[in-house]
């Protein structure tokens, strides 16, 4: 059964009537979704597009136990787990729907009673500063959250600008009130990550520092400023690294207690107040990519005060501006928390990755400064660039543009002459598969919404398409495939490189570069190169030509793909649909073998011990929950039956997305789940960004209005629209009745009116 | 025996006519000075105050051995024993003299034959990369080293700019041609000093990278950026660490081999070529406190091309220049190497520490930029407020200046809102007592030198003084000295705060602050209260004003002294010594007292297990070797027999000083012992900087020409000197005699003509 969440019912006492009309969307958002199960959300505060995510930590869970990769570690992906009994504390930095991790920087927790520099375990709270909490005494709201630590009787609330976590403690009356700065708390914690820290205590208020980590991102360097409303009474550290830091002549002082400057690798740092009953103590967060002078003017720009709720008001209203740009009709309320959660699930990552005075840390190590643009970081990019980067484009073609720019930027600084794969803060980690920023870069010079100079993002592309030593791209060149013995996801990777390449040629296309065309369309054929006709499967081929002969189109470990199984994968050529309708033997056997995923049963050997594919993200063999599908419900449209288009689509909302904790059917990553959602909602989806056509389906919406970003407008209507009414019957376009299930991006970006018409019985016409 | 060396014998046969007039001075320039016993110096080449020391290792020592503290260590401060045989490679921080040490930044070693990543041990060098050599094969100038690597039949050249480390090997023919960069070599090594460590490919000529470590300086960075004249065919690393770097998704790539990014805790690069017989590769690594990017505008402006010769004549040139500031006429080619050398060893420490645009890391590891200044690093100030920097004071202005705004930047950039104790590359080491960036400042201010502003200066010198936990301030403030059970070194840190104060109180007085002068000059009589005048020594003093009962003046170790017995330190009150004479019981007890000190025998027993204090750098019980009593000698010039200061200065130089390897009596200690040499040299001595005046000794020079940095010179002549011709007749300044045993800054400032009578017997009026 669901948990169904009317988060209007919590929303905090504070709101004035003013505040209500202002803030009448953001009440539909509800950041708990997906922080259940596989979600891998987190309940905290955040900006649009914000450096900070500041939110709560509900365990500390090691990457790896007695040198074992812990699984349990994927589960705390986000730092937040909603089955979770306890909290640790709150951190600044978090992924949003991530299947990998890093980030958890500086977690602060406020205690009261004993000191307490140990976390203790969930199952003994008191053995440690951690706290048992109760959702009942839970609020998450866009950019706010509060929660009562039980423990220490502390009512904890966050909040957060761009660049500035901002924590409002209400403590009891203690001598013995603390605040505790964990500089070793990480996602993804293992013996070694954290590289250094340093602490430098300023005056009796203010603090600076930074952290390096070893982690997903190699050489991850975060500095932070922070102020405390009230002056500290006493401070100190202690040292937890099992090296000793050299202390040298430093063994003159009591470097451990009151001396202005800790560092070490493992260190947790403490700051005492006296309190009175119900006294608030606030603690301003800043971070910087650069260095704690920047931290420090992110701090005094963004948050010179000491007005929590002035603060918090601030990016709520960023988040109704936001909101706003679409308002919709839905056929319930909890439609419309679905919707507006996407929104705001969709508009976290990237995020902005510099300074106030647009100073960010590049891939070279070096400080840099964008000049014509914002940067960016967390670029997920084997997820996102299906549909979040394309949703981006209708409805943050600036900031779209902005992560265009900061892509290139990357590329600019990168030794290995390549666009981003997966980076975050100035580092590329390489997770999974293909180049697939070039989606990103063509998708937007297709659509002829590019801001930045196209030549120089081609050449981008195709080098980063020829690198001779990324992931058997050489041996891709070679084969026109990659041989089985060389990969162990040889077809999979196969098949994005043939999408990748075909986007790189739609791109040299538009800009006229035919030589750039010619090379890249060839490529972008690859995919047949691993079709088996014999089997009608994408299957593993030998150098020799030879497909493997033991395998298993089910299963998706060590077949051959990576995070998908043939099943799922073998519809991967979103570039050539007809194509591939013409390999797997015509329309009706393809449509035939559509229906079966989707209605297949998938034992559960084929997913027990997989991190990225559960049964609750499945439909039949149809893998909701993570990616490599996600266009695949769009298939029919290029079928004889786009009615089963609408029909799946529709089907996969209702058992993938709901409003609860658990409402995520997989990871959101990045926001790539939830701007399916709403793609699906607004009735179309990219299913080849690269091209300029979106597939129709079957919209939820009742209507949407999208205020677009030069002015205009787009109004979509779906007339008769209800639970049942999912096939579309007509769509007209501008009051002109559209003649295929398709329309392209120019038909939409200047604004219109697109009108559904809904029915209950399959449009077979 | 002492070994003679003349140098002049060792000029490389590429000395052209042209350049020996050039270069007519630096010929006496003997780098290998102090290389053996205790001098710490180093022989590789560096121009004047620049930021890299190029210079060989010879050996790899643990600063800890089963988590003892290994006393060789302290024989490898600068990196080079000239007892040594085999050369592990060639690091490119060094400093001049210390006690104690850190650096040895990005070892750099030619190789031939197969790799090997592993230094090999001293025993057997043919098991690791190090090589055998040889001292009939060296060579060492200002500014140019030459060695054969005899084990890969590769000739070494070494020199630099100010900031770039410029390698020239002569390989033979090899297709396995090395050149290894190890990342891991420390002076001063142990587990867990380095921090993190990162190399990049830029291209197959170019690589970048940097290191931080924890060691003495607790946060340490150095950034470097490097070309090779010859592109590698092949490059790779290993990695060292005991806890793995974390990998992750870098799996996919066979990282140590060909991949363009390195990084790790402890690893160890390589780049491989093809070599002909003889073919020399050119190795330009360019040194940054700030960035790679630092690092590379470095290289590109101060070591364009390939020409090793032109760098190096560019840098002999500097050195020429700087000698040139005083011709001097010696009794013996002997002695003038050694003048040359001492004034090469004083023209090292501190070092420029900026890039060539300005910029540099600050105390505050922030980056700053040094606009109206040049910044400086390397503050070994519990020596060289002696007699280093009065010299600079002389000699270099400018510099000296601009030393002192690097101070004054490093109290800027303080959390503790401190002036730098002993401080480097960015950091505060907090090593020795005392606060004597005061008396630097102090003695610029009194003497009218000063281009900075007096009354910051004394502003942050009032600080200093006052900071609330620094090693017993507060104590001494509370009870007029340190009592014995609160610090290990009560009664010597409490003598150097009273004469630290006694700066203080001069520089108050000139800027006509009455209010800290009243303040300071109280406090620096805080001498009398830990002396005992029931046996004439100063004497370890409980809180309740109780001498301590067992009491040794002999011994050095847990007597409430550092690095000095009560013996030496007893004499320690430089600013107030017709006081300290009183408290002796006059002139006569006071004269034997000294008379006593360089005659008595010191047992081994009250130094056998010190590291700076040895044999060879005492006379009877006076220790030259360490600092605390170079002024002692020319206090004979508060008694009525001034005449044994100048036999006994020429006693020490001749017992201290030579032109061999083993020619420096103790460390140099950043050039302090060398600057004591000069003064010395020259016949006058600053015994309490912070004063204008110099007492009167006996000149080793027969004549002297200095030419002042503002166009006038002085002329100091020894009229009648010789070998036994020690003491001093008269003294004529300008032509008039002088009445007492010393002169004032004011006398010398301005240049004019200073005037020795020499005899062979004391000249008792």
């Amino acid at each position: 059964m669901k948990k169904i969440f009317f988060i209007a019912i919590c929303l905090p006492y504070t709101f004035t009537m003013a505040q209500q009309k202002n803030n009448s969307l953001i009440k539909y958002i509800n950041p708990l979704i997906g922080t259940e199960r596989m979600g891998h959300t987190y309940p905290g505060p955040t900006v649009p597009f914000g450096s900070v995510q500041l939110s709560p930590e509900t365990d500390t869970v090691p990457m790896q136990v007695n040198g074992e990769y812990n699984k349990r570690v994927y589960e705390y992906c986000a730092g937040y787990k909603y089955e979770d009994k306890t909290i640790v504390g709150f951190a600044h930095t978090h992924f949003n729907g991530t299947g990998h991790a890093d980030l958890g920087d500086f977690l602060v927790m406020p205690t009261a009673g004993k000191l307490q520099l140990n976390p203790g375990t969930a199952d003994n709270p008191c053995s440690g500063y951690r706290s048992a909490f109760s959702h009942s005494n839970e609020v998450a709201e866009a950019n706010y959250y509060k929660v009562k630590l039980d423990d220490h009787n502390i009512t904890a609330e966050l909040t957060t600008t761009e660049r500035v976590g901002v924590h409002q403690y209400t403590f009891p009356k203690s001598e013995e009130a603390h605040i505790i700065l964990d500089m070793m708390y990480n996602i993804y914690n293992y013996d070694g990550k954290n590289v250094w820290t340093y602490i430098r205590v300023e005056n009796d208020h203010t603090i600076t520092g930074y952290r390096q980590t070893n982690g997903w991102a190699k050489n991850r360097k975060v500095f932070f400023a922070a102020r405390f409303s009230k002056p500290f009474k006493n401070y100190g550290y202690k040292s937890y690294a099992r090296n000793e830091t050299y202390t040298g002549f430093w063994r003159r002082f009591d470097i451990y207690n009151n001396f202005p400057e800790m560092a070490g690798h493992e260190i947790r740092a403490f700051f005492d107040f006296d309190t009175e009953s119900n006294e608030k103590i606030v603690v301003k967060f800043a971070l910087s990519p650069v260095s704690t002078e920047g931290a420090m003017r992110n701090l005094e720009k963004e948050a010179p005060g000491w007005n929590f709720n002035k603060i918090k008001n601030e990016g709520q209203r960023k988040w109704q501006k936001e909101l706003e740009k679409i308002t919709v009709e839905m056929l319930s309320e909890e439609d419309k928390i679905n919707f507006y959660t996407a929104v705001y699930h969709a508009f976290i990552n990237p995020t902005i990755y510099q300074d106030v005075d647009g100073k960010y840390m590049g891939l070279d190590q070096n400080i840099h400064e964008a000049k014509d643009f914002n940067n960016y970081t967390t670029f997920s990019l084997w997820d996102t660039y299906r549909a979040l980067h394309p949703l981006l484009t209708i409805l943050q073609p600036s900031r779209a543009n902005d992560m265009i720019k900061s892509m290139l930027a990357h590329y600019d600084q990168s030794v290995h002459k390549m666009l981003p794969v997966w980076s975050h803060y100035a580092n590329e980690n390489w997770c999974m598969t293909g180049y697939h920023s070039v989606s990103v870069l063509s998708d937007a010079v297709v659509k002829g919404m590019n801001t930045f100079d196209a030549k120089r993002a081609l050449e981008a592309c195709v080098a980063t398409a020829n690198n001779r030593y990324y992931d058997n791209i050489a041996n891709y060149k070679k084969y026109g495939y990659i041989p089985d013995e060389n990969s162990g996801t040889s077809v999979s990777t196969t098949l994005e490189y043939a999408y990748d390449d075909w986007c790189i040629a739609q791109m040299a296309k538009k800009i006229g570069n035919t030589k750039v065309y010619n090379e890249f369309i060839k490529r972008s054929e690859s995919y047949k190169n691993v079709f088996d006709t014999s089997i009608g499967f994408m299957r593993p081929k030998s150098a020799n030509g030879r497909f493997r002969q033991q395998f298993d189109p089910l299963q998706t470990h060590g077949e051959g793909f990576i995070e998908g199984n043939s099943w799922n994968f073998s519809f991967f050529v979103p570039h050539a649909p007809s194509e591939l309708i013409k390999l797997m033997g015509g329309n009706n056997k393809f449509v035939e073998k559509l229906d079966q995923l989707f209605t297949m049963h998938l034992d559960d050997k084929y997913f027990a011990n997989t991190e990225d594919i559960s049964r609750e993200g499945l439909i039949g063999n149809y893998n909701h929950g993570n990616e490599p599908a996600h266009h695949v419900a769009y298939l029919y449209n290029f079928t004889n039956q786009p009615w089963k288009t609408q029909e799946k689509v529709r089907m996969i909302i209702k058992s993938q997305y709901n409003n609860g904790p658990d409402g995520l059917g997989g990871n959101d990553d990045c926001g790539q789940m939830s701007a399916w959602y709403l793609f699906s909602a607004f009735g179309f989806y990219p299913v080849a960004p690269g091209s300029d056509q979106y597939a129709l389906g079957s919209p939820l919406i009742k209507s949407a209005h999208i205020k677009l970003e030069h002015g205009k407008s787009l109004k979509i209507i779906a007339h008769n629209q209800s639970e049942q009414n999912v096939y579309v019957a007509k769509v007209l376009l501008n009051g002109k009745k559209l003649q295929t299930p398709f329309i392209k991006h120019a038909d939409l970006a200047n604004g219109g009116r697109l009108e559904y018409f809904m029915q209950e019985k399959p449009g077979k016409n």
